[in-house]
């Protein structure tokens, strides 16, 4: 960066999770721009900016936690501050995209809550977004301006090369649903074998018993069970339950987002597996921490993006050749 | 309401306060429209509606309470599931506007919360909004599109005058910015007297040192203290001391809201003051009253201007002769 | 429907396909709003409608077929004209959604195409959207305003049941991404196994030499291949070798959509598969048409939607018990 | 400012008060841009700039007068001129905001003309605003951008202290909505004490006869009465006549805007007050001077804060320490 | 029309020509809705109607005279109160669109002001439009809404060939601009022959000295010069003394709109010509009215136009056979 | 252009018509930005951009041809990976405006497709438009932004005037419609005599039998025959029939964009007509080519207004004295 450029180029963080606003901005060497933010008494939300933000280039980092709403209110709380104080050019860096997974009608009747947040974040000022492996790649569409996609597979997939290497290897989808997820992570690791879980009811019992079955190869072999989240992680620990029933000698899990809702821990703990790895796209307490689990750290790509950006260069150049 | 109306008109209730809601609906003798509404593990909100709603008229009433900003959201994803499932007319019932109180800059770099909360209904789908004595009358004007405003102010008025008599009253504003809302209970109350209290600066004491001043007659009198609102009750506590030492007979307090936050019900129920009224605008949970509260109905003014939208009749004829 | 609703509801069609058109307002019993509609001698469109349609709840039904883009801007054109003669709502009927398979950015520096087919017809004036078998269920998410997505699998299923019976069969995706869809078909099919194809590069061999695996057990079983829509059939051919290389007894081949661009007929009638079945969303010409191909009609479905439509009735209850 | 900063910045104004376009010029030492404005025959406005403004930063001075609708289309005619001609960035300056009084809905189905002013500007092109001493803080919520809200009280009281002294002066509102503006002065003069004039129906006179009350002790003190403009000057005068009647000593009477509308120089020539002093948002013509009348000129505040927005400053920091 | 539809359909005029409002109301059938519009001291606009007009289907009627600046902004005032008294649907009638000379721009930096107006009223929240006769038909695509274009030229029509039959005309464009427009006179009028003025420099006196030239054969005809509008009738009274210098038995001069600036008048009267025949979408007041000036009422035809409307019917039929 | 500017511009084409694009790039020495763009085999259009274009000035040169929705959708789609990816300014550039004729509602229930694709572009993206001789200058109206209308008269007048000389010359307009282009190109001629055909129907002859009359002198002069665009070259070749049959010595046609349908070529070599006179706004292919067809290049122009543009200067200056 040119000094000029370090000079429009700000960051402000959400309270969501300061420590990962601090982490890009020593990355970026920016120092984070002071602000008062805080409740009332009754709960809303408060913000004032301490310095003047005219025409600045303004980065905006929420990492939403377990309170999304309040966190997502706050940033669009934040980005209004920044819009009627003449900031240049507004971009939201929302590491774990909220309500990714309401990203369509299950069912008649039902939000779009990921397209509603993409049209806040737009009527309250937000130029431009920045998210990193959203659940579905479709929601980028939701936004009416560019967002950039970051992707933390290559980070994981690294991680897990280095610890495991490249033999004997398995990538196992938990449902349908991310077997193309896990296409990408057996390509990426040098084109392992792969299977999946195939939920389904068993014809045999009435109701709702439902019989979950192993698609593909996985006996006596090191099973790399991905996901693009882990929420209270009960579709991961029954598909590690399954997994090890089918004979796998091992199972891994890396997901970009650990939300690690009550009761993951405690559930993964307990599952047998050898590793969990996930980012910090979400602040992860100590009181979610369990042995076993790695947290790999995300600033380091969040940073290289807005340099990009702020230098006019490709963001695309960070993932692919 | 024609059997038609009747058929066409659909209230759904917000998590905010369902008893308002019901009690609404029983005033209206229409359902309140079944719905699933519940919080995913990550906190993140879920609603579906169990019934068509196509081409319905469907009114939302959501009372926001302790956390506006999750009350809030769940509004707006509500009035986005409304308008995919093709409703006809979304109108939104906030009897407590969030926000209100951010209605401007106060300084520089200050968000105009009031203003986005407007823009975020109208983005998610609402047609029109109903509210009741907004902070601010200029805050109907945010909203681009019909605002219903409705007045509690006579019903409030009206205990006041069948509880304590015209004599001896005085109105009260508890500061200068709300010395208008005080005339106007003064008009209400057969021309009685006002006075206000002035905030200031004891120059001879420097810094922060406050010396607030009665200006107006109190010694003597009922003196009757009203506002939009009681929050924290820190600015009404303060004025009763005032009205006490400068000699008021009694005190009675008057508000449309009351919000109540810690530790409202405390400094007034050791204030002295004889009553404080107060509508349900928003829920008072037991654990916040106290003894000398009173809390008033809001529920049948806002059935009435319901009958009158869906009717097509006046709602400004609710409070104008 | 009620003769006042019947009056109420006009039917107009694309020059895509006329006769779904046709299909469609006998199923309805309205007829199709005549309109002159044609190219000018350097290719512009020209469309007018002959009939009056103030205030009417038109329904536009544009089937694309192998000009998608002359298809897609004559619906615009179509729209436009509605808007401007005051119609009352207008509904665009698009059973094959253009464009669907560029949903996302797959590099950098790529449109969303889908998204931007959501906002061409909401700029022209259309309020509301009808489609079929969406290739990703987020893109509902990109059109604002209701789109009443119907489901054309159980038609299909129904069927495939009706000719096979349920034994024997397992569902096959052919590749990951299409994995939540065979899982869809299996319980739809008595909770019948599932495969899929791997798509994978063989390390043995540099550069793009490509070797795909069937994952799950297909050998000995009738195979039913299942996908949104069948283009060239690239896909699906290879899908269908690989599954007789792994000893599949038999295998049918079942999509909503068949766009059937060359060379798929070739391709399939050479497959050796026992039935290629599909529905009529895009009209599939006499010269596409081969021995083994069944094609389903659509326009029942779409008849039924229209008809809870403006009945203000429940679209969802069309596919869900 | 930079050489570069000046050769990008335009200044152009409306025929409103081309003098005070003039005075901020010569402020900033910037040219005012040289454009045809007249009216055709019919009363219809033309506008053409004689410049290309191609990527200019414009400020578009207006000062409306005795003609607010005629001036605010002149205003949108030129905003509309210089976004087709590629203008970079619109700043309207609008030193007082017209149908500021018609910030709310006094009641039912009026309008709220306000907003709508804000609305027009924004449709028209303009990106930002500038504006001096609303009616009513809140309209700056009206405008979808930013709005940098200039502070002319420092101005108006700084010259009151410099001429009057601090001693024994009261603030007095001549109404209860002014009361808030009459506490910020009060403190601004080293907190004075205030009174304010109640407007109250007399009870024992049938139908309107009103008794305006004084609130608050003025006997022989030098009452400062404030208000954000002056108009017919009929809330003043009767002020002043009931200050006098009440004791003071004298009376001084200070307000940004001088609308003095007819009979309002009359009025206040005969009413008996010391000095009047307003700036010069808007023209005061010789023809409504009179003697006691102080003009004060709001160029330099103006000019500062659109260098303070060319180089990026702060405008808040005119105002506040 | 049906008395619901009757009971739904509200009349409201501005305060530019009300007797027009008057006229059409009586065709219609239909009182003009009370209110109160006047002006406050400071020359803003004031506006509230009398009576609910929720629901209802409102025809805004405002014909700009001698200020339309302010005609239009009361128009959109009123707009403006109706939207947010909740009216159903709001139809702007102006029969004479103001501004529509301003339709493009003539030259660098201009405005193009007839956009702008459709925009300002599309703002304000007018749904539809009605006009007569505009400069250029492209003006109808300025609005981003239905438009229904009424022609008053067969009105116009009718009466000449009442006056004159049909022998010995010519249709005489007043230049090069208007040809397409006579043309269609011509048609109207038995396929007639066409002349027109060519507008053109001396190229033998430098400068700016011009020579129009008669183009056609005029001599011992009957010229009927037609235009949409005749403002200071310099151009129309130049033609008609060219058309007499070439030998013209007579002229009849015949135009939708009589804006009759000054001298237009004068200078008619003083031009030879038999007879002046204009309609009334501009008010002509007494002292603009002079011997040979014929009034035609388009109040029927807006009439028919609202009646057509409310009832969902055709109003191209008004016009085309 | 600095060399800052030059690196921030961009140029990219679309299919319609690349050597256009390139001959833009040439003349501005700024290489055309590769791209990959294709077909699909159902016919969609797929666009990549090979190069950053973050932060940068995008000129999208497209010229649509015989499939001109094909070649606007593929515009739109370019315009939307623009915005996407981060364009700073996206200009589009279509030196003939597709749909230009359909610029109104010529009868009841047409589209005004004109002002359709201005609003299709401005929902994709674009900031601005640049185009040429324009079917009716109304037309920049319709686009929400900044419009630089050129203009390709001149050029084509010079070379009329360096062929032909300024004697005997009669400018001609093929109908009523395109007398005031005639009127324009005859002052640019020397101030040149006009003529120009009346379309009408012979009354002696019942039904559509038509018998088109010369208005003006053309008897034993060289007739330029002008129009802004030759599609079919029906209305040309008849009033070239006219034009002899009136005694014409020799005619010359002229128009700016060579639309040149089938059978436009034909025509007009067997018309008798001397020389026919392009611009390559639209490619003309060699089989439309004919003796006595000139095309002139519209790029040095488009290159022009790009570089005036891109340096902030004035793009008016290019045609204006």
């Amino acid at each position: 960066m040119t000094d000029e450029t370090r000079r429009r180029t700000m960051l402000v963080g959400g309270r969501g999770y300061p420590e990962l606003t601090e982490q890009v901005a020593k990355h970026l060497d920016v120092p984070v721009t002071p602000q008062s933010v805080y409740d009332f008494a009754n709960g809303e939300t408060f913000v004032r900016f301490e310095e003047s933000v005219r025409g600045a280039d303004v980065f905006v980092v929420q990492s939403v936690g377990s309170r999304p709403d309040k966190a997502l209110l706050e940033t669009l709380i934040m980005v209004d501050s920044l819009k009627r104080a003449s900031a240049g050019r507004i971009t939201v860096i929302l590491p774990f995209y909220p309500y990714a997974r309401q990203d369509k009608k299950h069912r008649g009747r039902e939000p779009v809550t990921a397209r509603l947040v993409s049209d806040l974040l737009h009527t309250a000022g937000a130029h431009r977004l920045i998210t990193v492996d959203l659940h579905a790649d479709q929601i980028q569409g939701f936004f009416d301006g560019p967002v950039d996609h970051l992707q933390a597979q290559p980070l994981l997939a690294a991680h897990v090369q280095a610890t495991y290497g490249p033999d004997d290897l398995t990538v196992v989808s938990p449902d349908a649903g991310r077997a193309r997820l896990a296409e990408k992570w057996a390509g990426g690791l040098g084109s392992a074998p792969m299977a999946f879980i195939h939920k389904t009811r068993d014809v045999a019992v009435p109701n709702h018993a439902v019989a979950n079955r192993v698609v593909g190869d996985v006996a006596g072999r090191l099973c790399v069970l991905v996901d693009d989240m882990i929420d209270t992680a009960g579709t991961v620990a029954a598909a590690v339950e399954r997994l090890f029933a089918a004979g796998a000698r091992d199972v891994v899990v890396a997901a970009t987002h650990g939300v690690l809702s009550d009761p993951a821990s405690t559930r993964l703990a307990g599952s047998g597996v050898r590793e969990v790895i996930v980012t910090n796209t979400l602040e992860v307490p100590d009181e979610r921490r369990f042995p076993g689990l790695t947290v790999l750290s995300i600033a380091p790509l969040i940073a290289s993006a807005i340099e990009q950006i702020v230098e006019d260069g490709s963001v695309t150049s960070l993932f692919e050749g």
